[in-house]
């Protein structure tokens, strides 16, 4: 990694449990875009950690650009991610949107989204750069890297440094893609920031059949980690069905991203790992397979 | 105006007091970036007051891009405002972040600004929709003419009506300017929406000697409005003084703008006319010029 | 115009024929996409001519994004052209694609149109510098400022400064029209460069239905000119009927823009002016309406 | 590969000598900007050929945004290729800018490079398509892919299918990089087209230290091929230094970009392989070596 900045500001890892963002781990976070009914999200949060998936992503609160649009469950929403985060050891992201909730979804996430379209809501950010609570901050639809950092330094300012950038691609004239995903945003962002750098291809692509693509890339690219939309019936999905992976696809795909981690020095946890390492979580999950209630 | 669209649904006027947005009247909005002190910015106010100005903006809470730059004076910048408009009768915009703020920006202000930043901030447009509070929607960095109208269906669902568009520029690759002003958006708004729309040629210009240019196509374009940038001294301007005008040179502007909005079948204001039709505020205005007071 | 740069390097007026770019005038250019057919091109030339158009447009050798659409009619596409400004006493202005054909367009042509595609296709342009011919200079599709100004410097280098921009629009990620037309680049080129600035509005907008205001807002916006695609049938149109004008309705529009370029100081011609001070060719008009030639 | 469409029509591999486009090694190209000087030109070709570069680049024509920049030595810098051919053995890649250059360019080079400016130049690709050369279509500055396609099949309308498409940065708001590399093109395109794609990390960056990253990523993402600015002295560049690798740090990037290759069941090949295979030109080399005469 010859162009890896050595800043005199060291990196600044955030631990999420035992998860690392930023150290020799791509982590891996997955999960639906939303939050949609409570036996199928178990199941594929289940299924996910199997798959030695460390992050469940699932939007309880979803910013809808159609008012008409299903817009979350909210705070059942925010329930069944806690049970899924009960039943299978995994940390759980989620987005929030209002200041009004961050309390309340702190106590129910490990981790706290800033979407794209909030990357500049100052008052949200104010919220839970007060809160403490680690923060996977998107990148706005159509923002610098300047005004990305500067956005995070929002959360500092206000005293909360578990920051984690997430690359989601940019407005551009293509329309063969949802947004262009900027890889050259994750070394950039490694040069002039101390914050660990993950990838949501997902949304980026906006396409199932090109995300493994641009999942690969970005693990080569040097992600710390990789964001991505798995449903376990894509087409029924209430949002975003048309980007979201079959959870046997992504299980194919975790193999391949294994090894492009290796090639560039990197490490993806596989599901035995987790098994041997994390003694207490998996219990719950064969008593759960046992019990067949999820 | 062969090409204004005929919809079914009519289009919708907002009357804020005597101002009627989308009728014949070009209507003026002007005032310096941030309200940053009492004397100076009720001096500014009566001086626009004088030139025809129908509303006075002034920020009190700022959205900043960076943590450190000056936010605004907040509840302090709001009695500012409210004592301008009490002693020049004219209308008062200011813009309101965080969905908390809205009952007490409301209590102070006769339009709700929505900045770009906050275009897609759904907990703050339910806030402000629910208010009924006339609102001013300002288009997001990158938006879509579709998200644009899209968020103001956010403001509608929450049973708000009263919406004026701002078009205040987009981000392309260009440099010259701050942002590229899309005049081609107020005809195309016109074909696809009821509701009036203005244009902030300051904020897209980002330098002041671009910006009467942009407001005389503006207002050829067919703009119900224009908010301008004026501050009485735009070198010690805390913000955006690079784009302010000066009062001298906004009143010789306003001279041009009313030609070209006589060449368009519209009408801006002259301040005698405000005298003789406004018979009650100018007489505080007078009271104002005689103690001398601010 | 206050916001007019006095460079010490004094504007630079191209004068093509009775023509003069830069001056008092606003002129208007217009004419189909492309020369179709000798017939109905003669008849809106002198349509056209009678509304008191100055330069003469349309297509001989037709840059296509697909090599599959029509591509204009060549060396018989310019004799037509030809034949059209001798019977209307127009000037002619016609792209050039390659620099071998320089000379042969220069043969026919009063100005040479170097399009969007090739603003940096610097083969062409040093071959348009050695010419000598008036030249309009596209911007590219996403060409910045500067590099446009750059290209010109091409022209200039290669012993040419007959140069008139024309701005047509830059490629956003906005959909609703075909390319937002950026008006704010003239007065940033006024400020920056000695030549004349024309405006494309149908280009940038690509639907006839926004070309009029368009229109409106450039001469506002101080252009020198206008480059307006008009057809006598814009359904049966071979290229870009969509945001051609009918001739009826450019006519009217002609209207509306002589009031606005009043009230910005410019003046825009007449055709009683055209017939009274043109004194010979108009004569040939009348013989061509007897002979009913054409 | 998964993602990986499988058209009706196979995919088209480009054979240039023993250097296939589209087959299962990822194609290393890499040289200076611009041919500027024959001894450090040969010794910098000779270093490319013992790293197991297989396609030498280098500009002997340059299209230059300001005619004042050094545009290349033309037919000088072209005979300077062909030597440099000559004694390595590697395939030539150059640009040409003009259609009454082609036949001139094709004597001296085994691949013809058609640039971002030139993309939509169609009477510079109807003369490279009648050449039936082997072409490298760069992407232009603000294409979409469907437009580079269509430039594409401007090739082979005239009769041209040997066609190798080069991702290099689209244009966007973003200024860290000088473009923004799009690689979700890759893939897009192999569903889309026959043709081999290649990547041009140097010119996308902008900057060295982001070369070697993109590099991977464009590796991982699927591209057949690489196409990198190596110099032997970036400081001393007459274009692009900036983006130029010196050849100690390219030589290390290829030991992490084969195994970035395998990961994804790619193959760079070695410069022992080179050795191996290529029978007659290693002993030039080696004879070359002994004269140490270049």
């Amino acid at each position: 990694m010859e162009d890896r900045f050595q800043p005199d500001e060291p990196q600044k890892a955030v631990a999420v449990g035992e998860v690392i963002f930023g150290g020799l781990e791509v982590v891996l976070m997955a999960g639906p875009c939303a939050v949609e009914e409570r036996e199928s999200f178990l199941a594929c949060a289940r299924a996910l950690r199997r798959l030695g998936v460390r992050v469940l992503r699932g939007g309880a609160f979803k910013p809808r650009t159609s008012p008409y649009s299903f817009a979350g469950l909210g705070r059942a929403g925010l329930q069944i991610l806690a049970e899924a985060r009960e039943y299978t050891g995994m940390a759980v992201v989620t987005e929030v949107l209002d200041p009004r909730d961050v309390e309340q979804v702190a106590a129910y996430a490990d981790i706290l989204q800033v979407g794209s379209r909030n990357m500049q809501n100052f008052a949200l950010l104010r919220e839970i750069g007060r809160s403490g609570w680690p923060v996977l901050l998107k990148r706005g639809m159509a923002a610098t890297v300047e005004e990305w950092l500067l956005a995070a330094e929002h959360l500092r300012a206000a005293g909360n440094e578990q920051i984690i950038l997430c690359e989601r691609g940019i407005r551009t004239f293509e329309t063969q893609t949802r947004n262009t995903l900027d890889l050259s945003a994750v070394p950039v962002l490694k040069q002039l920031s101390p914050y660990p750098v993950v990838v949501d291809p997902s949304h980026a692509a906006g396409k199932r059949e090109l995300v493994g693509t641009l999942a690969r890339a970005a693990v080569a690219a040097g992600a710390d980690g990789l964001l991505i939309e798995v449903h376990p019936s894509p087409a029924a999905a209430l949002c975003d069905g048309r980007q979201s992976l079959e959870i046997k696809a992504f299980s194919q795909l975790i193999l391949d991203l294994r090894k492009v981690a290796r090639a560039v020095g990197r490490l993806i946890r596989s599901d035995e790992w987790v098994h041997r390492t994390a003694d207490q979580k998996p219990v719950k999950i064969s008593q759960g397979v046992a019990n067949d209630d999820y």
